[in-house]
């Protein structure tokens, strides 16, 4: 909070500049993106910008860390609960990715843009695989207790499943029910589109 | 043929030039390539690419039209055999998708990544959602029939179906067996990840 007060504006705390920078990128990308265009979306001097910022690198940077922290978050609770069978495990983590996507939607669509032409985006490519490591892992986990079809590779399977949660990032709105979609996505991938009743 | 013969150079057709060009525009952007930078990758001086082709936005309209054709193709084809039953059309449509996908995936990656900046990118979207309202009214027909679950909504299960599929131009590889691939896809999103034995 002192950091706020001492570097901010009126107006202008590190998170809304944050806010502004993360949808700059995702509108017109992030090399297309100059500091000038940053100062010129929040009503400020380019020399008045780096009041608030070091560098447009930096923004990115606390931007990746955003979304993917809060996705490791999200697995470190999973894993957690120990009294959850691995099929549970699996269950919440699918769930949880939802939300996490929902509740951080600008950040974790900058991070699935992420093509690693920056060291920023190395650092951040790199923590996105040691998350698909953790989810292929407890696909593997799930399929191993028995739980859930073991026919089919655990990275593929992971993959398929996270690329179809990860696709809502190019159609959900702020208004979207998030548990209700939650709900939709986990029903869809552990059952299919099948009745089985 | 003729125009092959007429405007290209030794070692450089219309369609190796279109290659190139969305290999390129793939890499690195397509707002941030120039004819400059195709000429240099195919070894011609920049007056000499304008043999080849007149625009950059002609190049780009072609790779859409080129994606966005064998989707529509696809799916004609579903639509063509009347002998099939909804569910048995919506299961080919996503098992065509995934092998369209695999067979044109530089074309199929440029187009999921168009953002409607030019007529042409803009053309493109208006025919995306065409294909996106066609395979929606597929999911409504089977669940109509009873085939398919019915407790949630029909476009939100076709954009996270199809949502699946197209995360696969992040990790699909030339060497990736697209039958197999295909197989796999299609009993996920039928029969999701749980065991019905």
């Amino acid at each position: 909070m002192s950091e706020r007060v001492r570097r901010g504006r009126p107006g202008h705390d590190q998170q809304s500049v944050l806010r502004v920078a993360i949808e700059l990128f995702n509108r017109q990308g992030y090399d297309a993106t100059s500091m000038g265009d940053l100062a010129r979306e929040l009503g400020l001097t380019k020399s008045a910008i780096y009041h608030h910022v070091p560098s447009k690198e930096h923004l990115l940077e606390r931007a990746l860390d955003e979304a993917l922290d809060e996705l490791t978050a999200a697995l470190d609770a999973v894993r957690a609960d120990a009294s959850a069978t691995p099929e549970q495990r699996l269950r919440s983590a699918v769930r949880s990715s939802v939300v996490v996507l929902a509740g951080h939607l600008p950040a974790v669509t900058l991070l699935l843009r992420v093509r690693g032409n920056t060291p920023a985006e190395k650092t951040a490519l790199a923590r996105r695989r040691e998350i698909d490591h953790r989810l292929a892992e407890m696909v593997r986990e799930a399929a191993d207790a028995g739980a859930i079809r073991d026919d089919v590779d655990p990275l593929l399977t992971s993959r398929l499943l996270f690329g179809m949660v990860n696709s809502m990032t190019e159609w959900l709105r702020p208004e979207t029910d998030v548990e209700q979609l939650a709900d939709t996505v986990t029903t869809l991938a552990f059952d299919g589109l099948m009745r089985h009743d």
